[in-house]
Formats: C-alpha cells, sequence, structure tokens
C-alpha cells in the first residue's frame, strides 16, 4: 500500500509520501511515490500517486506529454493544453484526469480480463502564475475534487490511522511547518500500525507564490527530526494518557464520575442461562 | 458500520462497542452490539459483533440454542455441546462458528443472489468456570482465532483510526481500568473521524475469575467520564503537538536538524519544463 497526504493552507501547500509498495508480503519494493513538475517563475506543480503502481508509473510519465483540447474562442479551438502551458490548475488536473483515462483505455480491459482492479488515485497540487494555489484529488476514472477552505488537506493510500492527528489540528490558517509536523506525526501513526507503509518518506513544502521550493527531502531512518518526532510522540502521547484519570466506578467524589450505577442494565441486553433469573 | 473492541489482559477483559448501524447515509439506525451470555458462578461471555445486521441478529438469537456434536467418548459421540454446558471457551466458540454457518446456510444464497456479501464479524470473549479467560474473534466462515499474550486485542468493523493508541498502550499487564480508558479515547478518535460510528457506547469491564460484572455502562454524550475523555484528549494531544519542535529547515542550532540540505534534491524525481535544466 502507500499513504500520502497534501495540504492546503492559506501559506502554501504541504507533500509527504512514503514510498513502499507491495504485491503480497514477499514482494516488498520501494518506489518513490512523489514527483515534481516545475517551470522557473512560472508553474510548480506536486503529483502524489497510491494504487496500482504500473498505472500511476505510466500515468505519470505520460503527463509530460498529454494534451487535451484548448477552450474555443470565436468558434476556433484553442491551441491543445498541456500541464506546461495550463492558465490554470483545474486545466492541468484536466490533463492529468485525461492521462489518467488514456492508460485506462490502454491497460484497462487486460487487467480486468487479468482481475485486476483499475485502481488509481492521485493528489494533485501546486501554483500557476496568475493563479492562487490549487489542490486536487483525482480518482482511477480521471474525475476529480478540489480541496477548499472547509476541506483542506487530501489523503490517499492507508489513509485512516493517521486521519485523527489532521482532523485535529489542521485548518488553513496552520503555519507551513507545523502543518509538516502534522503530516509526519500523521504518518508516523500510520508507520506503526500498518506494515505495508514504509521509509523513506518524501516531504515538499511550498510557499505562496515561490514556483520553487528548497523545502524538499527525503527522510530516512536516520533523519534526527523525524527520529525526535518518533520517540517523543509515543511518549507524549504514553504521558498524556497516563496524565488522564482512569474511570471510577463507583463515581465516589470523582469530578467526573465515569459511570452512574443505577443505570448500568437498563438498556443491556443481557441473556441469562434458562431458568435463571434476568437481572 | 460499527467499531467493537475487546482486550484480553491478565487482570480481566474489556469490551467496548459502539451502536450506529447504517444501510446508505439515510437510514441511520441505534442497534445495540453488545450482548451477555451469563450463568452464575458457572460462565460469563460476551459477544460483540459488525457486519451486516441481520446476520448478526439471528447469530445472537440462534446461538442460545446452537448446539453441536459432543467430543467421543469411548466409541460414543458425548452431549451435544451449547454455550451453556460447553466447559471451554474453545467449545463455545465452536458453537458460535456453527451458529455463523447455519445462518449462511439459511439466507447466504439469497444475499448473494440479492448482491450482498455475506459480511458478518464478532469478538467473543469470557470465561468458563476451570479455565482461563479467553477471547476470540470469529469471522463470517465461521472460523476463528484467539488472542494471546502478543495480540491481546481485537477490533471489528471500522478499526483504522483507533488502532494506532491501542497499538501504543496495550499489553497484557495494563491495568483493567486503564485498559478502560484506552478503549474510550481509541473510540473517541474513531467517533471523530468516522460518521458511520456513533453513541451510544456499551462499555463492560469483566474482572478474572468473577463469573459476572457489575462495570457495565452505556454511555451517551452526557457520560461526565466520557465528556471528559473527548475534551481533554483532543486538548492534550494539541498541547502535546505545540510543545515539540517544528522542522527547522536549515538545521541550525537545532538539537534535532531536520533536514540536511544538501541531500534535498539526491532521490527527488523533478520534470522540468523541457529546455529547462534539470536542477
Amino acid at each position: 500500500m502507500t499513504y500520502c497526504v497534501g495540504i492546503r493552507l492559506n501559506a502554501g501547500l504541504v507533500f509527504l509520501s512514503d514510498s513502499r509498495t507491495n504485491a503480497g508480503m514477499d514482494h516488498i519494493s520501494t518506489y518513490r511515490k512523489m514527483i515534481i513538475y516545475e517551470k522557473t517563475d512560472d508553474r510548480f506543480m506536486v503529483l502524489l500517486s497510491a494504487g496500482n503502481l504500473s498505472i500511476s508509473q505510466s500515468v505519470r510519465e505520460l503527463l509530460q506529454v498529454e494534451k487535451i483540447d484548448g477552450h474555443e474562442e470565436e468558434g476556433k479551438s484553442g491551441e491543445p493544453i498541456t500541464i506546461w502551458n495550463a492558465t490554470s490548475m483545474f486545466d492541468a488536473a484536466r490533463v492529468l484526469g485525461a492521462t489518467v483515462r488514456r492508460v485506462f483505455e490502454q491497460d484497462g480491459r487486460a487487467l480486468k480480463q487479468a482481475g485486476i482492479d483499475f485502481n488509481a488515485s492521485f493528489i494533485f497540487g501546486g501554483q500557476i502564475k496568475g493563479e492562487a494555489m490549487r489542490m486536487f484529488l483525482v480518482y482511477s476514472a480521471g474525475n476529480f475534487i478540489e480541496a477548499t477552505g472547509e476541506t483542506c488537506y487530501y489523503q490517499v493510500g492507508e489513509s485512516k490511522y493517521g486521519k485523527p492527528i489532521l482532523d485535529r489540528v489542521i485548518t488553513p490558517a496552520t503555519p507551513l511547518n507545523q502543518a509538516a509536523k502534522c503530516a509526519l506525526v500523521s504518518m508516523d501513526s500510520t508507520l506503526k500500525s500498518n506494515l505495508s507503509v514504509g521509509l523513506p518518506l518524501d516531504l515538499l513544502v511550498y510557499r505562496e507564490g515561490e514556483f520553487s521550493s528548497n523545502d524538499i527531502v527525503c527522510i530516512d531512518d536516520k533523519n534526527p527530526y523525524f527520529k525526535m518526532i518518533h520517540e517523543t510522540w509515543g511518549q507524549r502521547l504514553h504521558e498524556v494518557f497516563q496524565g488522564i484519570d482512569d474511570p471510577r466506578w463507583d463515581g465516589g467524589d470523582s469530578a467526573h464520575p465515569m459511570m452512574v450505577r443505577s443505570a448500568r442494565y437498563d438498556t443491556m441486553r443481557k441473556i441469562t442461562h434458562p431458568g435463571e433469573r434476568i437481572v
């Protein structure tokens, strides 16, 4: 499997991906799932991919050359649109969708005959000059949705383990480095609970309006910051957990009585051995 | 969906279940997923169920009367085994497995014709006099696995959101009330991230050798302890999160430099606009 997360903040974008792929438990490999498309001072786009590796590799390769029909102007169709000349991230996402559909045309039938789902999903975000930053979640049918103020992050792959911390921390106003930290904590929880997600990680932080990024790093198990996150988060979580009162069943003088004894059997379905009284 | 967790500790057993069922987003109901089978001073068993509600309700109903062949003794087959006379939790789990198979015989074909999976799973734990406490995870085929010292908890239903905290806290030596607290934190994370899991909750703590339990409670949104957990956990998590250093991209004088700048592009796949230099 895979775990990737993309976050769209007011201040910029954060992308994080793991690098484990597996076809069964004994065929585990490392493939990077983050790719950057950059045109100096004009556009900066990042693609994270999950799903079938043959599909996502084909999509990544073809995305550089895929064209879609341009917008009609005065009855004439415009110049074909590529990710390199698109004037909006929306159009660039349309090119990505078309690329996914092209790969489906190539491989979909043969995969189906082999009993394999056409399974791929992508987080595609970035900025094109003249426009605000945007981020999209692109499905295997080539359709897509866009991140908004209310829903400002996307996950693909093994997403559930790492979702609670994102839900608790991330808002559009979160500072970039704090969001990067949150993405790493989310990844750490996922790594702990699921073998199919693995190091190294790729982390990229993009600042609004820069059309490039210096904050890109490949994180392996020797990275001092990620090691610190890994150790500190687990330990502090333990401390917080220990610091919260255990339940007091009798209520007693607790500030927050756990349980009101009298109500305990009210609605509980309890079956006693035939012939015994039912409580 | 559903979220249920069962934990087998040295000191006893903890069971926690939510009560939401849904068939689509507009058909949401409350059904209890915990049921207790009790015979005074002889046996105490708890069943948590997830999956198709019609299947799990049938299983719960039939489990009280299901019989399997007894062990052969001196060439004669023994008395049929029920959950009420089984001499081991293993045999009781076999009765449960047989019950699941009986429901499959009744409903499996019709469900398949309707395009519905025979989807059900159960956590079944308890104690029968003369034996240690045991806990089983029973699958929809009626087969089952047993909790051990290494794997001392089971989850069914929407299990991933709440798994990280269990992985970090629970060992067989964890005290009962601490494990109950952990199960509630795990449930709180699940409730926050997934709409298909909902209050009220049923929580039961069983102490080794008692063959009954007084620590049973139905937790709704007014329960002072769960309210405290819900508020405190989220807030403390935030504090811990804020207390961990944000990444410092330049390394600088940080005790745990995030990123070694020089390595940043080493292995990153970056595609620049044709004609531009590749970094």
